[in-house]
């Protein structure tokens, strides 16, 4: 139990974060503070923060937990304004979908000194609706968190973070910085550039009114990521390019040769291939924790 | 108000259309061939069709409407075997998801004889799950039927087509084979495409196990389509290949230009054109017919 939680950035992950914490009974009090005053206004008016806070350094005052939830490039600032309360008695985490780039960055902004006390976070959860009005309490229920703590990380710190997002209904899983970027290159970064890119191909040819007005339910989910917010997304495909390139290069490999089969007429061949691959991804699930099922998994 | 529905190919498209009929009280019998005996049976066992025939064209004497949901390259042979039975008298359509080649096959197989009885349609449904054991009366409710007559078709015909996929919920579209290809080759047969070399990439990866484990739902939205019939899309990437290769090319300039803006590092030129597709992408919305709407739509 917490007696405040201190959100710095209060939108989907930090709105999210605060109606499960207090859903849960783990929390007395909401401090939030975001960029932007109407954000933090919308957020106190939904109930989602009890207190606004002015500043970011405000927020983390008194506070014995601190979700930094803000696109990842605004990380390091964010860390410097409130480096000196980030200590041990607090349980300091983030969301960031990158986590070497918010590594260093912590690095450079807390120093020796205050590094242990961060819990480099993030939660496997999001929407394609952004900003507070879409909090949700059960955004992380079901979902899977990953940490990625480093040698210097204070353990008690570790545990009580997987604590939390436990009680919250997400399973947590440890892995370095490194290996994490890696894994969200391919299975998150990608699929969203592609997403964009394949979205503005359709949407930006001549005929392509016409064409979007007779797209069915496969576009329709094959696109939903591509609403994606902006902010958010620059800031990961910057963090996170050369995994993300090496990846488009894996992926330009596969799709030259699917268009090699057609091109060559080669339909058994074509058939086979998409056999496996269309067995492959029937047989798989998505990860989802004992008890956390979900309506949508 | 039919006397008889004659199936060849009792899959999902076949059994759902048969389905929805009865449902609708459209038809009094239902009789359906397949080309493996063991589908057939399923078919009869589960109530689709009502007589199992042995061979196509028993399933299409004695039929006023039939509908032939075979893999596109199959529909020559088909045609050809069922020809002298193709007259004004019968309501006979198609369900391809490409429409030249299967205009050209029924050219071929029709002559000009047979050809006028002949409607092409590609209704815009179905699921990953292929089969008639997934047949589903509703497949239709809601969806787009394009409907591609040629000047040969007879035109009471189109009529009785329009009305009886009216019947079932959907919103019946007129476009040429040509327009339609393209149409499709950019929303409906890159998207497949472009999941089936995605989800392989990832997949072949020596990681890829741990990093399949580790996808959340965006990943499985946007690779559902990859886990769709292998026969049926051989056939449509290999009729469709010029159009779809086509549309392949946009995409990847798409793709470069979002990856130089990475590698550049051009933060802001990168997040403004995120914010115009995913503006874009959240502004579309999948047509729906009037009083057809779906739950997931």
């Amino acid at each position: 139990m917490f007696n405040q939680l201190g959100v710095i950035g209060c939108g989907l992950m930090g709105g999210s974060f605060a109606l499960a914490l207090k859903k849960a009974g783990l929390v007395k009090r909401v401090v939030g503070y975001s960029k932007s005053p109407s954000t933090t206004e919308t957020a106190r008016r939904l109930g989602v923060i009890d207190v606004a806070a002015e500043s970011a350094l405000l927020a983390v005052s008194g506070s014995d937990i601190v979700l930094l939830a803000v696109p990842v490039a605004a990380t390091e600032s964010t860390l410097r304004a409130v480096r000196h309360l980030v200590d041990p008695k607090v349980l300091f985490m983030d969301v960031g979908s990158t986590k070497c780039d918010v590594v260093e960055a912590a690095r450079r902004a807390l120093g020796k000194q205050h590094l242990p006390a961060f819990v480099p976070a993030h939660p496997i959860a999001g929407k394609e609706s952004a900003g507070v009005q879409h909090a949700d309490a059960a955004l992380y229920q079901g979902r899977q968190v990953i940490l990625t703590p480093l040698a210097e990380t204070h353990a008690p710190l570790v545990q009580k973070a997987t604590d939390v997002w436990s009680a919250l209904g997400a399973q947590v899983l440890k892995m370095t910085p490194e290996n994490h970027d890696q894994a969200f290159a391919a299975v998150s970064h990608l699929p969203h550039l592609l997403a964009f890119a394949y979205f503005q191909a359709v949407a930006s040819q001549p005929a392509g009114r016409d064409f979007l007005s007779l797209a069915g339910p496969g576009f329709r989910d094959f696109t939903r990521i591509a609403a994606s917010d902006p902010a958010v997304w620059r800031d990961i495909l910057t963090a996170n390019k050369t995994e993300v390139l090496l990846q488009s290069r894996l992926f330009r490999q596969a799709l030259d040769a699917l268009e090699a089969m057609m091109q060559g007429g080669d339909a058994a061949a074509l058939e086979a291939r998409i056999r496996l691959i269309s067995e492959a991804r029937s047989n798989w699930h998505m990860n989802v924790p004992r008890g956390g099922s979900r309506k949508d998994s």
